[in-house]
């Protein structure tokens, strides 16, 4: 079949919005109709050519929504008409990885999809005879795609596509992080780094599960009314800030975090994230994608005296198990998306995306097919 | 009233076997008579001068074993005749972390400890009318000693003094930092760097959990035998391992270790526990103590692909609660130590103590008073 999409045929160039040929779906696989994408850091991050794995040409895209159109032989927990998310982190619910019950980093597919090829080794995607690579998997900014069943999550028919797109990277990357990775309980307190896209749902997850300080740092002061919006209790600048950060925020909050979030990729403030957490139990969640070759350092006295250094991605979330769920959370009001959608584009406006990214002026813009 | 003791006049130099004078017990103080004393390389990191914080003249000494001779006005848990071990990490059960239920890393009396004084701001002992410091809130080297109640374990009556004061210090650092911190499961892969004491009750804490693999790494080979005596599976000395280390680790742990524990204080070390880790759930918990300035690194992508980077302290354990249930571990036969024990000294020989943990001939010497 044909498809409308927007193809990176080279790093640090603009997409291109062709036509494209994709192959239906395999043995496995599912078609999906994408009605609506995310534009994500990550997908600038390829296209900017600093991802040194990076392909090209490729179909970017990663945080999408849409609706089963066809089924592969073999699929059995899909069929058309199911609207779902695609999943840049598969679940196949049979690995090591997935049956070891502590990781949602699903190992299954991994080898194929880091080269940009489908589990059976090839592409779908075609542009004028020429193979196109997939990209993380999803390829979302292409009006129909395919992927495999495990890449899949069922969610609700009443979810609205161009906001629930979102949960398919942000809002599960930064709800999640709070909620599976740190496990933060209630009543305790909080320092996000970094106000953009993540840190605002870093910031609501906590204040969904009951956290008291929840403090935002960030350099830009125009994040402080984005942060409020969300649930942010304290705001902090570090450049208006006399003397050192980390000795502030311990003493803001009574002698350190009990959870705090870097969602910057900085590696200095990785660092302050750690030093803030409180002695004894404080627990630091790296989320931030740090810059290729940087590295993150402390003194280990900061461990031995109790704090824990940690990461997430997607938010320590089981695709297939928990997307559906944060769904629901997200249509029952326990969590907003909507206000985070700064911007609604059509596919030929997708570049005007990156631009508003890139230009700190959007927190998400979504294009609707 | 008179006691003898081993002071530490200066850096540097030997301890000298003196009678000092040793004020009898305050309000919630306990006199302690001590029967027994391990020699830790913490008290010869500071007595070689390494310890910026570290005062003279003190009484060294933080692993001991004794005999409750007499208590102060308001001591309500212990009473004369009672079975000790003193607590460099103290219990109050009423400080924020005590309470916190998330640590053992009490604070009640952290301030005055490290300043060698006992929590009303003064010193017990004395030579010759001038003070002489408290170390680490114990100075076992002293037959008598007075200590804060809430820095006194009591535990039953037939444990040898000679042997169960090794869980003073190293046997509770070790054994706990599998059981308290780290929270092996039964069946996981573990793998220890450094096999001297700490490592060894690593092992034999992995043991008693029921790991699968129990890798110990040491450079010198004369630790296999050792190892291997308290459960050790598999031996690897990184000086005969060609090419990587950490991927020589990974392969013998089928994609990485499920905890590793770095006894070694080395932070090159450090850094090659953490990324022996299993992705996705590994946790490297740090246990020795480094260099002043010495940092430890690793790429953020080690976070956030799983693994997790802790530290433990006294192994995680809450003296007064969990100290007593370790000797019963270790009366019931489920650790060992009385083979780590290869040398019994009087007090007069303790300088060789310490000559023998330099030479590294020792796994642990005791003085028995």
């Amino acid at each position: 079949m044909k498809t409308r999409a927007a193809v990176a045929f080279e790093a640090k160039k603009p997409l291109e919005i062709v036509e494209v040929d994709l192959e239906g779906p395999k043995t496995g696989e599912v078609l999906v109709e994408i009605m609506a994408t995310g534009i994500c850091h990550t997908d600038a991050y390829t296209l900017d050519g600093l991802d040194s794995e990076g392909l090209f040409p490729s179909i970017l895209g990663h945080e999408g929504a849409g609706i089963v159109r066809e089924v592969g032989p073999g699929v059995t927990s899909l069929k058309p008409g199911d609207h779902v998310i695609p999943l840049y982190t598969p679940e196949c619910r049979q690995c090591k990885s997935c049956l070891s019950g502590k990781t949602n980093l699903c190992t299954a597919i991994r080898a194929t999809q880091g080269k940009g090829l489908m589990p059976d080794g090839t592409s779908r995607f075609s542009y004028k005879g020429q193979p196109i690579f997939h990209y993380m998997g999803c390829s979302t900014f292409s009006n129909f795609t395919v992927l495999p069943e495990i890449a899949l999550a069922k969610i609700r028919d009443d979810a609205p596509f161009n906001t629930s797109c979102y949960i398919g990277c942000g809002v599960t990357t930064g709800v999640g992080a709070v909620v599976k990775t740190a496990k933060v309980e209630p009543g305790s307190n909080v320092i996000i780094f970094g106000l953009g896209g993540i840190g605002l749902n870093v910031i609501q997850g906590a204040r969904m599960v009951g956290a008291d300080k929840i403090v935002g740092v960030d350099i830009n002061d125009s994040k402080e009314e984005w942060g409020r919006r969300f649930g942010m209790t304290h705001f902090v600048n570090p450049k208006k800030v006399e003397g050192d950060i980390v000795q502030h925020l311990v003493a803001l909050t009574d002698g350190g975090a009990d959870y705090t979030f870097d969602c910057t990729g900085n590696t200095v403030v990785m660092r302050q994230a750690l030093e803030a957490c409180h002695r004894g139990w404080g627990v630091s969640v790296v989320i931030g994608v740090a810059e290729a070759g940087k590295e993150i350092s402390t003194r280990p006295f900061q461990l031995v005296t109790g704090r824990v250094w940690k990461g997430s991605a997607f938010g320590g979330a089981k695709g297939r198990t928990d997307v559906p769920k944060i769904v629901d959370w997200y249509m029952n009001g326990k969590i907003q998306i909507d206000p985070m959608i700064t911007h609604t584009l059509s596919l030929e406006e997708i570049n005007k995306g990156f631009d508003l990214m890139h230009a700190g002026e959007s927190i998400r813009s979504v294009v609707v097919y």
